[in-house]
C-alpha cells in the first residue's frame, strides 16, 4: 500500500538561509518553491533524484512549524510516504483503528492530496501520507 | 557528488515496539538488523523501496541516541546521503571549510563507510555521509 518515501521535512526558521546551506554545504540543488498560505507555511524543495528534502518556514506564529521550532528548535519534521490512492490508504487504516490527525486528505504543494498519521501511532514520529499528482 | 538518500533514522527508546509499529501502522517491512556495539547502537532497516528508514536504539546511556532520547524524546534523527567516494567528498568539504564531527569515514552497517557533518554546517539537521560497500 505505501511505496517509497516521498519526502523529508525539515522546519527552518529563514528558508532562504536553509537554502543556501543545503546548496553550498551539500552541493543539492531547491527545484521547487511555494507559498502554502492556508497551512502558513513557505516550502523549498531540494532535489535528491529520489526521496526529496522539503525545506518549511512557518509564515504565522501559530502554525504548525513556528510551533515545533519554539518548542524543539529547527530539525527534521516529518517523512512523507507515497501512497497510489489516498483514500483507500486512509480507509484501510481507519479499518485498522489507526489514528489520524486527517481523516480526509487535503491539498499539499504542487497538486498533492495529503493527510498526516497522528504521531502517537507511529512511535512519535510524524509521518504523511502524499498521492502526487499524476 | 552527493546522490540521493540512503536512509534516515529515527532514534527509539524499544526497536522491537517501533519495528511493530512500522510493520502494523505502514506495512513497511524490516530486512536487516544489527547491532554496532562499538557505537552503542541497535539498528533496524526498514525498507521502502528506495531511501530505508533506519530505527536505531541506544544500547549504553552514554550512546550517542540514548543522550538524543534524554534530551529531546524520541524522533528523527539524521538525514544520511550516499556518495560515490566517502574520502574524496570529505576531502572537498574540508577544503571548502565544513565543519565536520567526522574528519575520517568510520565503519557503518553492512560494510559502508560513514561520516557525519556537524550540524551547524547544515542549519542543526544531522546529516551523515555513506559510501555503501560495492
Amino acid at each position: 500500500m505505501i511505496g517509497g518515501i516521498d519526502h523529508i521535512a525539515i522546519a527552518v526558521e529563514d528558508i532562504d538561509t536553509a537554502v543556501a546551506l543545503f546548496e553550498n554545504v551539500l552541493g543539492l540543488k531547491v527545484t521547487h518553491r511555494e507559498e502554502i498560505a492556508g497551512y502558513g507555511v513557505r516550502v523549498a524543495t531540494v532535489a535528491t533524484g529520489g526521496t526529496d528534502v522539503e525545506l518549511v518556514q512557518g509564515t504565522t506564529p501559530d502554525s504548525p512549524i513556528a510551533k515545533f521550532i519554539a518548542q524543539r528548535g529547527p530539525g527534521m519534521h516529518h517523512v512523507a510516504f507515497q501512497v497510489d490512492d489516498i483514500h483507500a490508504a486512509l480507509a484501510e487504516m481507519k479499518e485498522r483503528g489507526v489514528d489520524l490527525i486527517d481523516q480526509t486528505p487535503r491539498p499539499g504543494k504542487q497538486g498533492s492530496l495529503v493527510a498526516f498519521i497522528h504521531p502517537k501511532a507511529t512511535g512519535r514520529v510524524l509521518c504523511e501520507l502524499v498521492q502526487n499528482r499524476r
